[in-house]
């Protein structure tokens, strides 16, 4: 597997893993190219019910940008522009994928990585995990629409705090600011994503994706319009609202079709 | 006393009880109803100047909306909508409330139950207190109006961990969460939030409603007109502003007619 | 030195001191005039990379507003409306200053004075200061302004417990509440504060301001022009940029010129 981004299914939760250990998954080009293409893809696949983000190896969720595109593919306000514009539209698919996300963090998750975490909708990571932006040291700034991403996280002093001092931080500071809902033991990890993930599979799938929906759609500031607010008791008209209902009432686990 | 939802005045503060403990307080339409009369009745005595809600009995704040109306008042999303825009007008009737609201919440404070605390200003509860929105598990949506509050309350990332995984969980998650102002021991929390309470009162009412009132209006995105600026002034011709700073003068406790 | 509110330039990084040690720093009309010049005068300064706002002394940020000027600048609504403004203007020269600022917090960082500080975009307190806006004793209201900025830090729920309660908390309550980003002992205050603003001065300073700017321009419900969208890439076109990579690549620590 040659890939630099790539996924596996396994029954109703996928994983995405951030392929490029020997970069500590830092992201090119390439990498942002297919990430946005495989979220758009599985975003597609009504079969899913929850997706894992994780990076390759125990390293690193993923390092930030490739350093190396800087030169070429970033030399200039006019090519950053079209490279930003590529990164802003794979976060798009990673923050607006239907399926709910979880982000499972090991080691360095830092620059384009944070970005990337900070659009799923749920963050797990490691006791010994690390974070943060230092890209005062480059001259390089946060395009709007993935500081926006931090701002609705973390708010503006937080995400100043991290863009200006440029600090690495560990995994209690990322807590303290709201930036992950979860810390574990490294040891724990995997184990505690996974189980987020499958409690979030056992829930019925089209609760978790209007949920993820309405959530970011109250983001913006435009008014609601009967429509939407109608969508809001579309719930009522589904098998599985019955089928919730009915389990709960026998004292069953209930079993979800989707429908 | 039979009524599902009822009030108590005591001098500046009056206590709304969410009465049905043989349902751990869960609210049914006739509580919704109920609940929305009372608030709005409250809000228009001038007398007043904090209001405590809680659950009867020290097993729960409410358990959440009554399971058994499920299956009749909310069967479709027709009738969904009839019951949805009830709660909503209800939720809405505390959130504008003139008067500050404490929520004193011990036990369950659960799906709807924990919807009516986060529409209160403030939120004191117990160390054994529990929290949650399960609905995951019924195949139930939170409409627009009622996600806007958890929103609001503890961000995008904590309700759609919330909402997605749908866990009950404690006090100290909840208050790392920013659900509750306050964690105290369970034997301290009607002492907490009748002292919270009383704080509030001593207080100059116009002011509190003032705040309580621009705060709520500064969430909404349109620009504020001259009026309401100057509205922001208003309180220096009050009687208790002079009230409050002759008695800061004469470094004696203010005493204060809410004029 | 006799200015209530002055400035100390060392090399990039400034310091302004609120200066009135003997009211415990409370500011009066004259300091929020001359916070507001010092504040814009710094601004407009090409060589300086990071302001420290700091109290004079080590007993206080800044106590509030002068109470003495309430029977005379405020004695009405009118009256009040005009003081108000200047307080806004002022809070406003503190919020959009280019450079970034740290509030370098000691002691009684109360009412006006934790407005202040809410206005920069670090702060940076010891562990025995004390925070809290006690208005509600005086029959006085936070006018919408001033309002925005605590409700941008710290959220409906916060800005209403502090306002509605009124009491005088602790560093630990503030940093649980989001009001600072950092508690440290008392003796390292000062040591942490210049520390931070270090870091600041370190990176490249356009990269910096334009961080800033962005975050508060995404704070504001306007949809973002082209001409804004484009200025996210204008960085890559700088001399810093170039020089951060080149130092990156050649592992060594970068010299930004600001160009």
């Amino acid at each position: 597997m040659n890939d630099s981004v790539f996924a596996n299914v396994d029954g109703e939760i996928a994983t995405v893993i951030l392929n490029a250990p020997e970069r500590l998954n830092a992201l090119n080009k390439d990498s942002w190219l297919r990430l946005g293409d495989v979220m758009e893809s599985l975003s597609a696949n009504d079969d899913l019910r929850c997706i894992v983000l994780r990076g390759a190896g125990d390293k690193a969720f993923a390092a930030g940008a490739d350093i190396k595109e800087f030169e070429t593919e970033r030399a200039n306000a006019k090519l950053a522009k079209i490279y930003g514009e590529l990164v802003a539209k794979t976060m798009s698919a990673v923050a607006t994928c239907r399926h709910p996300t979880v982000a499972m963090i090991k080691g360095a998750c830092i620059g384009g990585g944070l970005e990337i975490a900070a659009c799923c909708d749920i963050r797990i990571c490691g006791q010994s995990s690390r974070f943060g932006i230092p890209i005062k040291r480059l001259g390089l700034v946060m395009a709007h629409a993935e500081l926006d991403m931090l701002l609705a996280l973390v708010g503006r002093s937080r995400a100043l705090e991290i863009l200006l001092e440029g600090e690495i931080f560990g995994a209690d500071k990322a807590l303290e600011m709201g930036l992950v809902n979860r810390v574990v033991s490294d040891d724990q990890v995997e184990t505690e994503a996974y189980a987020a993930a499958g409690r979030i599979a056992e829930g019925a799938p089209l609760t978790a994706r209007w949920h993820k929906k309405f959530a970011l759609r109250l983001m913006e500031p435009e008014p609601l319009s009967d429509a939407e607010r109608d969508e809001g008791y579309a719930c009522f008209d589904t098998a599985d609202f019955k089928a919730g209902v009915d389990a709960f009432v026998a004292k069953k686990k209930p079993k979800f079709s989707g429908k």
